[in-house]
């Protein structure tokens, strides 16, 4: 038998689940700031609801986990956490909306395994439904703002709008049976070389002058209102048009300095309607720290959850989603933590007795009833191996609970990283580890 | 199309989130206290893993639900927290012991559904791997006594061991292949009536006064060293013997108020070797509350690591697991909140904009700065649409941000429950709302 994960999955041993869990109390608190209360819903959910044609789309579908139970029901593992939104929506139709919600959980796409892809991994969404103004977009953009600021990491947080990528390709007059081909291959303007998307967009049945004035717009240079302008002046669809106002009153919503209108931005989902987001490191950041892919991303589908319902109502929606993988890759490389400064555990205290259980277990009672993460050797360890294993787990203090230093009410305090000891009270203990 | 979750997997609204995510939260910070650290693992495992004879079991297996990847490999969703811990330490040999670590998750059972009883449910896990003195299963009775203390619920937390177990039916000469089976009957003692468990014994083959004996003492009553007393007249067996003793160490470890030897208590796991857990309401408390079902329970298995491991060395290793369902339903009978007390967000202050979206907006910034969880009204809807969506939610507080107001410098803050309102400075709704 192989004692393995399986491929694409992976375990988090507390070194690294520690700055993970950080990560995700710091993005809910940020969440329960902006007024985004918590939904679970089940990493179980029907096939028929994740293949619906209105969800994720085809593509998603090939990468999805199927199963059944016992009753032979198909069921599935979800991909996302917006397609289960959706059902949950059309399953609770008297909901009170404007239903702003935030969710933590696993997703699982079982893809092929690049570096840094996994097939189970962890998104942290939030979402409103029931709002149509740029408001609610420029809630996402401003948490995304919040929160990376909170983690003191600069980023560059793109956006974009379907309706103006449509509206671009209607006013060059690319054919419509071919605007997914484009969109998807000028989406990878910023990643790949300009040769390979003028390669892609040949290949699929672009010509002529077309590919190159395709290129030329979408490699549009200049400020967020210089791109609007240039773009005002292709643009004459009134979808087009409309999704170019609503560029406009996104951007007076939000601090422009870290958001970027980007022309060419796509993302892969078929559900997006409006307003897409994407947020990368800046180049600022990008100097110190190798990471190019992004790190949250989403947008406005505003037709997915009514079709759901399909009582043809509109529930207009938007919402953004944080990756955990990345996010913690980028802390972990501006930290540079020297190994002796990684936390292997929670533990703050480690108590050794020496030969004094039951006094020992009562001065842990205590450290531990004042909140202070405490811990004590559980197998009548001599004082070498003891202090050894609060060493190799950079546990930052020891206590030595010695007969004679009881006769005296106190305890030997020992500082792991200075080496300094310390006769103290337990009070004192107290009062100083807090 | 059926829009549903699938059968035994529920979603769980903010109304039911927000309770189950603070019991959540006053769990681990429990967990941390007592120097538990997190770890996590995949929802998906191999399947050989988790079929593993020294696993779950037999019975457990035919509730796996199993699925295989695009590489046509057998995977399963693990069914408890347990076995992946096991196979994590198999995985890391050179981990410091004791390894004491807890999980929060979900897990998956394909089983029936009866009352209360679902497919996928959450379970929070504490283990100490690598201490085979009972100071380590003195940490579960701890952690449970402590963590059922923090939510005021009264709870009595019934202990036993295996090998106490068959030391009394090799006492009574129980023939050792009918061991599991009088074991799984007598488990039953104090959930069904004794008639059934004398059927059932009867069925099994145990036959004339050796059923009436087996009834007798498994039924023995009395204080927790009377029940040692009277089982050191039987038990004959070095192990049983062990066993006992085993049981006088824990009991000499913990505060014995709340802990009841319980000597018919087998749990229905094929991986316990010692002591097992189990924690039910108290009398007291199941005088108040209809709620017969165990909340945590666990106990210790020595041999399934080292067997995942093979590599004969020991892996002592005991734990408890807390049912966030039980707990949650538990509370919710405790509290009995009244409609209007029900939180259905985690929003504490929800702003109205009068014909001021941009002044809105920098006091809206204001308040979430200071850490309070703030919304504001994105629909650009009239103010009763506004109250009565404030009110429908329960938010506490609402704040109105008209002109007349801004020109003095101030806003009106309005408390929803008793419909006061007072004009205020921002600074002052900050402080009086934090």
């Amino acid at each position: 038998m192989d004692i393995d994960t399986p491929k694409g999955a992976k375990d988090f041993p507390p070194e690294q689940k520690i700055p993970r869990q950080e990560i995700i109390s710091k993005l809910i608190k940020i969440f329960e700031t902006f007024g985004f209360s918590p939904l679970d819903t089940p990493v179980l959910e029907r096939f028929d609801v994740l293949s619906a044609k209105y969800a994720g789309g085809a593509e998603i579908l090939k990468e999805t986990f199927k199963l059944k139970d016992q009753g032979d029901r198909d069921l599935a593992l979800r991909y996302d956490l917006t397609v289960p939104l959706s059902r949950f929506l059309a399953m609770n139709p008297n909901l009170r909306l404007p239903f702003k919600r935030y969710q933590v959980g696993e997703v699982f796409r079982d893809g092929p395994i690049k570096a840094g892809r996994l097939r189970q991994f962890t998104q942290s969404d939030v979402d409103v439904v029931g709002a149509k103004t740029m408001l609610a977009d420029a809630e996402c953009v401003k948490i995304a703002q919040a929160f990376f600021k909170e983690i003191d990491v600069d980023v560059i947080i793109e956006i974009n709008n379907r309706k103006v990528l449509d509206g671009v390709l209607a006013g060059l007059q690319v054919p419509e049976d071919k605007f997914i081909d484009v969109i998807l291959a000028v989406d990878k303007l910023k990643k790949v070389d300009l040769k390979e998307i003028e390669k892609e967009l040949r290949q699929k049945g672009i010509k002529g002058k077309l590919v190159d004035e395709l290129l030329r717009i979408f490699s549009t240079k200049g400020t967020n209102a210089e791109k609007v302008e240039k773009l005002r002046k292709i643009i004459k669809t009134n979808s087009g048009i409309e999704g170019l106002n609503e560029i406009e009153q996104l951007l007076s919503y939000v601090d422009q300095k870290s958001v970027e209108f980007s022309i060419s931005l796509a993302r892969g989902l078929a559900y997006y309607t409006g307003t897409v987001f994407e947020v990368f490191l800046s180049e600022k950041e990008r100097m110190k720290i190798n990471f190019t892919s992004s790190l949250a991303a989403g947008g406005r589908y505003d037709k997915m959850i009514g079709l759901f319902i399909g009582n043809n109502k509109e529930y207009p929606a938007v919402g953004i989603s944080f990756g955990i993988e990345p996010i913690t890759e980028v802390l972990k490389q501006k930290k540079q933590e020297k190994e002796t400064d990684v936390k292997k555990t929670v533990t703050q205290v480690y108590v050794i007795p020496i030969k004094t259980i039951k006094e020992s277990l009562k001065i842990l009672e205590q450290l531990r009833n004042a909140g202070i993460n405490a811990d004590m050797d559980l197998n009548e360890r001599g004082i070498s191996k003891n202090l050894d294993y609060a060493s190799a787990l950079n546990i930052p203090f020891v206590i030595f609970v010695g007969e004679k230093e009881l006769a005296e009410k106190k305890v030997k305090l020992r500082d792991m990283k200075t080496g300094k000891e310390e006769l103290l009270t337990v009070k004192d203990v107290l009062s100083k580890l807090k």
